[in-house]
């Protein structure tokens, strides 16, 4: 079972790797085979390669992420709340998200799952 | 595809019966086959019956459901932060979930998936 320190830091490194604009800090917490869902239902990008390219463009809009309240810690996985914050032609835009993370022993993200929908995108009207 | 209305009446409903202790109107909520893994990794709860045992035990505690910020509605899926406020021999505990709904095209939720560990549970002590 992962350790649920590493885990929890790699939920903050995350949020801290987004908000740096430094995909290939993000990329380097998912293990090399691992799976990004996000949203979930859509195409899941696979591997460290389509990881990196898909946080790069998703960097590219200046999106800055925070944590809305604690990480929930449960065996392998970690699950956790947080806003979107864009600002974007002129307007401030925000998306209400919850990702879970699930860990290998190795304390890396080996699926990555992101649940959000239109209605929890508020400023894009 | 369920409605995104019913998805988040739902969860309102859930709350709200649970709050009341009234594990009948909880159970309702679920498809007849429906399963319940709270917390994630443990056997999952099959079916209305064993559903509703499950939540006639869990409020025998007298504990109450707060939500922490929006419902995320992501396809046939909603999932959600909530606080769990218990008061118990004496003193104030509480605990922090995220739950993950999955839901059939009738609006009945065919899956529930509950994330917390011990470095949710506060209070305890």
């Amino acid at each position: 079972m992962p350790d649920p320190k590493v885990m929890e830091a790699a939920v903050h490194e995350y949020v801290a790797a987004f908000d740096a604009g430094a995909p290939e800090r993000v990329a380097a917490l998912f293990a090399a085979d691992a799976t990004v869902e996000d949203p979930v239902g859509t195409e899941p990008k696979v591997g460290q390669a389509a990881i990196l390219e898909f946080y790069t463009a998703s960097m590219q809009t200046g999106a800055k992420l925070a944590l809305d309240g604690a990480i929930r810690l449960c065996g392998p996985y970690a699950a956790f709340a947080f806003t979107v914050h864009l600002h974007w032609e002129g307007k401030d835009h925000r998306v209400e998200v919850i990702d879970t993370f699930k860990f290998n022993d190795d304390g890396k993200v080996v699926e990555m799952r992101a649940y959000f929908g239109p209605s929890n995108m508020h400023g894009f009207g």
